[in-house]
């Protein structure tokens, strides 16, 4: 087992991962950013290195400082958390170079998943479900047309320049591909002086859900069931939940063994995630890899009574894993506590923590790395909390949710506590009828009417 | 369903009984003393009624005063919480002829458990092991020796009116009765003015095991599993833990089929604990029943995924149980963490608690009333906090109790903390090698040594 783990990250999950490593007896190494010294993980950490100013590129990303600050405390490995170097191919083949483990994917691995194209491409060898479309650019408009007409409408055009929806067009029949090829095209062109497209399948009510997924160094995997991710605001998670209320028992067991097979194909080592976009017909497609911790994990932990960043530890560290698959035995939420104002767009409020009070009891959990009187930095996301609350029902989990979200005080700066607060209530979210596009219809109610 | 609960106690149970209500969508009355306002339980609860100054005797045990709170509030229940008014059997039947619900024992049940005499021989009626012993005073030296002859060594004797102590001898060969009848005998006559005497089979080595039991209103019964709760401190449990290290599968299950027959015979309503001594072979004994909600319930909570308020609620509302019962799924540990000096022979400490940061994250809950700021009165009981950890194992629940308890910081008063972390790296008690007689012999190192 390792003696001592270097934690590349900051905040909530670098906390997090020191958690465990005490637990398991495991020394620990903080990194920190000048703008962070007075984080927690910081505190926590039995070391902790200074690794240079914001912004990231200075100290999180800078590969250098972390493998230097690895080496003169001895670290034996590194846990990159989220985000930063988690996904970074160039890191964990360092890493690998200095005799250092890395606790995530290999630098082939992180290859083959984090383009997106590759990683349809792969999971198409592997018989994973994708998303239908074309391979690659569309040359001429008929070649559109033939691919429409064998895939089905509704279909979706897409400009490989495009972004912020800018060429990009939803057809739901033949006769408006023609004008919306063109369209697009033009549209492509003007912003981005390009106008390649290529065409999906257009999915219907899409849900975001995804699956948890282990494997060890022996090419075995299990899946730990779902996650459902789909209130997102501009791709943002905001609240997940595990079971999704939208799933079945045999949705489950074809979309875990599809994520099985995916982490098998591919001999994946240690934590990663297979997210999926489910229709409204229950069939699901392939999106991408995550060959990391994910934020939302902690709901899978309290649904399966499992650690997971031990889980982690343990694979990295060699210990095969079971190969059996979990299920769900509760029902757990996460609302994502952002330092943002919910009345008025979202908009980050860094500051000071003046008071704080964290609720607590039965079903209660809260990660968080923030305390009164720390200052939040406005260099780096605006995550701070994780409140997780967990029953033996849907039902039970939103009213406990709710009694907490009531509890919790923070002054001094803005949260999303309010919108968690409105979304536990909104009717559409309470009856698990919520797709990707739901936050495009929410709408804050004004502070007073609560 | 009750739409409104008055909740007659203070403190954290009086919090912790706030949130399930609030759950379950059931209105909340806090009822509090001046010493209380600032109290969690009052701001949390939907109304709250001051019911007179400390000490208890004019608020929280003044039964006119809370039937009144009750009536000019419209509750329709009342929760007595533990300690106060939650085992008087007037209070209970007052609550009855108001036509307010008491969530707890009838002022029957309340009687015939209440008195331990009536209730060991409650007991031996429904077939309940009780520790053996005479029936009541013993007049003569000649029937102490045959009843002592009967049993076996070793014996108890112990004066009626004896206490602390005194006027009780333990005897474990049939040479030293004779004296020490005289010897215990003369002490108690010139200690209390009395030396009746009694005598009870001496138990070797023993531990105070629970069984948690919920009956409902149709004479059913179920055991929800044990909860070891032999650290304690003259007489006052300091850390608990469910499943008790001494348990086996067959023992759990003599002892929750002893304590399901105890609560049907009785016909038992609500949740209650039959309380056992547990002798070094694995004989148990029954000692007394408590018909209302223990301080450590929520380790049971943790391991059966039960909210036993809520529990609590349903039965008095007449909802049926079903019947089976529940094995631990985990392992729980709570400690107590009150504010008292555990360098200075546990001597209290109220005051103002300046900064307060709470542990939290994985298999972490804390249940507490107290917040930075607040001000601990110092008329009340010391506990301060219930920190409780769970895990898939013993050793892990102990390590994540450590690390949870490098994290707890309590600034302004002493708290048992330090105690705690001590006793987590105890080679006994790591060990589970721990008796009632385990503190007798604990000593505090001195804080520098840590």
């Amino acid at each position: 087992m390792f003696k001592k783990i270097l934690i590349a990250n900051r905040g909530e999950i670098a906390l997090r991962i020191i958690r465990t490593c005490k637990e398991m007896g495991i020394k620990t190494v903080a990194v920190y950013s000048t703008a962070d010294a007075e984080s927690l993980h910081v505190k926590f950490a039995d070391e902790a290195v200074c690794i240079g100013p914001p912004p990231s590129n200075e100290s999180y990303l800078k590969i250098s400082n972390i493998i230097s600050a690895a080496e003169i405390t001895n670290a034996d490995a590194i846990h990159p958390g989220y985000g930063f170097l988690s996904e970074n191919a160039k890191f964990s083949k360092i890493c690998e170079e200095h005799d250092i483990k890395f606790i995530g994917a290999t630098d082939e691995m992180i290859n083959k998943m984090g383009d997106k194209a590759s990683a349809k491409a792969t999971m198409k060898k592997a018989g994973v479900p994708c998303v239908p479309g074309s391979d690659g650019i569309i040359e001429l408009y008929e070649d559109a047309e033939k691919l429409a007409d064998d895939m089905g409408y509704p279909v979706m055009l897409k400009a490989t320049a495009g972004g912020g929806g800018r060429g990009m067009r939803a057809v739901w029949k033949k006769e408006d591909l023609r004008p919306s090829w063109d369209s697009a095209r033009q549209e492509s062109k003007a912003a981005f002086g390009n106008d390649d497209m290529y065409m999906e399948k257009l999915i219907e009510e899409p849900r975001h859900i995804e699956i948890q997924i282990v494997g060890d160094a022996y090419g075995k995997a299990c899946h730990l069931s779902e996650r459902d991710c789909s209130v997102q605001r501009r791709h943002q998670k905001l609240t997940e939940e595990v079971p999704s209320p939208f799933m079945t028992t045999k949705l489950r067991k074809q979309m875990g063994e599809a994520a099985v097979k995916a982490a098998e194909f591919i001999k994946y080592e240690g934590a990663g995630t297979v997210e999926f976009l489910v229709d409204k017909h229950r069939n699901f497609y392939f999106m991408e890899m995550n060959t990391r911790i994910q934020v939302e994990h902690p709901i899978t932990e309290q649904v399966i009574d499992f650690d997971l960043i031990r889980e982690q530890i343990l694979v990295a560290a060699g210990v095969p894993i079971s190969g059996k698959n979990y299920l769900p035995k509760m029902h757990s939420i996460e609302c994502r506590i952002n330092a943002e104002d919910p009345y008025n767009d979202f908009r980050p409020s860094p500051g000071k923590i003046v008071t704080l009070h964290a609720p607590g009891g039965h079903g209660v959990r809260l990660d968080t790395h923030v305390y009164a009187g720390y200052s939040i930095p406005p260099n780096y996301d605006s995550m701070i909390a994780k409140l997780i609350t967990t029953a033996q029902t849907r039902e039970e989990a939103i009213n406990k949710m709710k009694r907490a979200l009531d509890e919790f005080v923070i002054e001094g700066i803005k949260t999303t506590i309010p919108f968690h607060r409105q979304l536990m209530d909104d009717p559409d979210y309470v009856a698990g009828n919520y797709t990707t596009k739901f936050m495009e219809l929410f709408k804050m109610k004004p502070q007073e009417e609560i």
